[in-house]
């Protein structure tokens, strides 16, 4: 994977990629613990000594055990709610094995460039978090702010509410037993983010923000700040009212979720991430195969029965990566003499 | 405004254009009818004797009211939730009149290029429609799919279920007589989809159509298919079954909204967009000035209760723009000899 | 014209676009002089009070004698070595009128945002200058540093040496009289320039700026530094030594016309610019229409039978937009705290 | 390496790629002869048994003998007409290891690429072809039209004229000899161009295959059609004369190389590319080191005195890259039913 327009003078510690790659690896949640592998991913190129050099960056990431697995079963016949069927058709040809381009793999690569790209705005005090809040009916009850985001890491499902979560484990345990699957929902928070941040038209730091979250597998919506929940509200409920504190300029409520006019407004970016339960079951379905004659399929292998805990760092990654770009564009909005 | 890239030989009538722009127009909702005003736009370049010649397209809009209201109250004060603020420090200087940048008159130039686009794709078959879905806790309680949608037009609301819309303009009504606004939710429709359209992984469909919605002001958020209810379903509940029949490939259900890996499945494509009640209210509300000092602002002038109504030509333009930058891309998928 | 992603902050002269539009504007060279007009154009966007806002500049100029002049005859025939056959063929259809998109009305607009570009890359002491170097077979013969360009104003052909000037005159007005054209070149240079504009591998300084200049209407050929005489020499003498003198480091040679591995080193950029003779000549030419026939074609109207004292503002508009973009994009080589 | 963009469907022969890619390796001109290695490069994905998926393609060329050569005394010092000074300056901080990015290995990536390209744009009859015409200052005396280039890939010197080569070889051996190194021209031939490549403004076929030729290291010029010697000619003499012949719409002459308003006319596309000579010379020179002090520095290893005859794939390969590209776009001009 190669990382282009990184800014030249930041620190790279190699360290910091290992941990969100292992933070994303299948086999973490619910029923494994991480364990840390030193060989996880090398950098080729673009960091000197440490340092980056304004050099396009190349990160290798090994894939010990890629093609081991048997995918001749899906050669010729469509999973439902999979991407063989529209791959096929648009292309006319498909590389099957590993589930080809489908494969939620790549996310490997996002979470590695999200890690350099964390370490590039943690220079300038932003933060990019998240957490699991929702694992089918089950939700978090308190706000993004009322949490204690430290807490989440230690817990199997990354969420920090430990009553929510328990429920939530026992939820996928039993979903898994039964060979099913289900959905959840990702929240993430970037903190420490300076007024001025994304483009007011065609480039809003949301609107962006919200492209890069679409475009994880299995993410079904998108939304920030009050969000859907905010069509609800009168305006005078819902508008942020400014106010001039010690620490400058705050608003009293966050309904815009750090975001005003597609501009970063120096408050918390809120943002919620839906995923859909994951396609691949232990179930038998019915499908069709490439000839259009009624098959049948059934998931091989270990597949996750909830994919929002591994979607933790995945969420971040993006978020990471987005606020660098912004940062970097907002940097030719005045002339630097 | 200039479209580019627009192939060559498309049948253009400007009629259609005119019509769109007067569904977007300011009180054309609730309380107002529409009024047909001939020379609402003009087509400077790009199109031949009705006929699209390749070149960029220049549609001039003309803005018969511009600058003739008073924004002097605004020059030096940030109205709250508003993008004022923002602005200001990112550039160190803003143009206030008219509400500058943050103005939502863009949009106007987006329905009109949005009815060039929707003329483009309509010679595919591909049809982009919306309505009113949600009027602050007012729900429309069908599914997408059993809407007539060419009642919508003839409500004030844009709203197919006359039921639901009459709960929704009596909200309206109340809300506006408090000097209040109130949020809404916006269902698109795009049917007629071949399959194939869509990139893989840094350009799916669901993902563009996402950053088209919430680069139109007062968005907060957007999800497509099972959305963000699709998160409470199983797996073998959200799966969508293929199934070959005499109309070809299709699925039972269409949890997946028409996507599957952000390539159109030839199902309907369907989605929602949230938008926040509108920031400028006729109540007195507390806010800052440019040096910090506090100050109360109010709203003047007519402004929407609600958004909603006027945002589905909008919603409906963004798509049918999205979808013809798909049919284009696809185009070069394969080698044409 | 729209010119996009301009800093805020910059104080705009308009004065100082309607000087190149004017320097621009046919019926300049050889035969007229300037006449000024104020009202050659107008910013309808993103200059406030004098002061760039960071919005789009939107630059209307006013086109007087649009269209009236008659077109008709080359409606259904092809000028030879203009774009009215490959146009027709590329799209299958073709907007004659003016000459349509093949018309070098086009660089109007250019030298309307060269000239702002200018006022940009000023403030930073980069300039960019050009001048006519050769007409026919008639060269300059000092080199370009050895000119005094602010001569080269008030000179009809825009050449700094009055002997040669003399000479390409006298060439341009017997051509004019034969109703023929004749070529030139348009040297141009970029004095001021800092250390480290330019990126290393796929935008380089000189490949950027050879492809703006190879944009311009009529131009064959671009080179800088050495340029095609350079290949005859030796390493040993084209190298440019570099030495640390009381104003920094220079090189005591400039065969790499200011350009190393495609970044400036702080030396003048100088390139040449080749244009072909003007293709439309009062003389009758054999051609075929757009059915195939064998007709004859003849140019009407006023036409320049030289182009290159009007690319002089041409040439420098698109070398200071290149500049402008390369300043701007170089301040996202470091991360600004 | 990775190809993005490549259409699904086409047959790629890795073949043609090693073949490619052994006749840009160093030590091939002059004195030595073209050995066929078998594991030169490796294709990684986007090609799935032999066909192209329309995912992309990544190319992995090994390098055998990377980093064994010892660059240490160029870390502290600046050579000559290199890009070690601009690069340090630009970033702060300079990978000196071979070369760092300023190393001519990247265009073993663009040979592999263009080889793909070949092999796509040969589908459609269209062929990338080059030669050297010229060696400091002995040129090859006949038109591009008239040269046998199959012959060219005999010769050492990649140059289809016997008599010229041998003097060209004479002098590069000479120039050897003293340590020195020479410039060069290379000629490019793109032919079976169909009518229609290319964009009217932005995006001329000659702007692209211009900045393409001037983005590979050492290039100072380039020129197409009658290019810098176009200028001395008059229209009348210069206009190319449509007519319409058994095998369609042709041109008389061809002095608009190929290409009318930036759009292919279907005529042979030529074109010009001037290398200056080598930087690296085996002859000691006065330079400056990172701290400004004077420092002699000398080449060391084995470096090319003349790189036009390894350019000729290079050059070949850009040309390729560029058409395929302006094949694609093209397919985006009309709407495909």
């Amino acid at each position: 994977m190669v990382i282009d327009g990184c800014p030249a003078g930041i620190t790279i510690d190699i360290e910091k990629i290992q941990v969100d790659l292992i933070r994303r690896k299948p086999g973490q949640s619910v029923l494994t613990t991480a364990r840390k592998e030193d060989d996880l991913c090398e950098i080729l190129s673009g960091v000197f000594e440490g340092i980056t050099t304004g050099a396009p960056i190349a990160i290798l990431i090994k894939n010990k055990d890629a093609r081991s697995h048997d995918y001749s079963h899906i050669a010729d016949r469509y999973r439902p709610s999979h991407a063989d069927y529209t791959y096929q058709e648009k292309y006319g040809i498909r590389d099957y094995r590993g589930g080809g381009r489908t494969s939620a793999r790549i996310t490997a690569g996002w979470v590695a460039a999200g890690a350099l790209a964390k370490q590039m705005i943690n220079q300038l005090g932003i933060q990019s978090k998240a957490y699991v809040s929702q694992v089918g009916k089950i939700q978090i009850s308190r706000a993004y702010s009322a949490n204690e985001l430290h807490i989440e890491e230690e817990n199997d499902l990354r969420c920090p509410d430990e009553a929510s979560s328990k429920k939530m484990i026992a939820l996928i345990k039993k979903v898994k037993k039964e060979g099913d699957t289900i959905g959840g929902i990702v929240t993430g928070i970037i903190s420490g983010v300076p007024v001025g941040l994304g483009e007011p038209v065609f480039n809003k730091l949301h609107a962006q923000l919200g492209m890069a979250m679409l475009s994880i597998n299995a993410v079904k919506g998108f939304d920030y700040g009050s969000g859907f929940s905010g069509v609800e509200l009168k305006g005078s409920e819902h508008n942020d009212i400014f106010e001039n504190t010690a620490h400058g300029v705050r608003t009293k409520t966050n309904h815009s979720g750090g975001i005003q006019g597609g501009v970063s407004n120096g408050q918390d970016i809120y943002y919620r991430v839906a995923f859909k339960p994951v396609a691949t079951i232990m179930k038998e379905q019915d499908s069709i195969d490439t000839k259009g004659a009624k098959v049948t399929v059934q998931g091989k292998g270990r597949h996750d029965p909830c994919v929002v805990p591994r979607a933790v760092p995945i969420v971040e990654a993006m978020a990471a990566l987005v606020m660098a770009d912004f940062v970097l564009l907002n940097q030719s909005t005045k002339l630097s003499l």
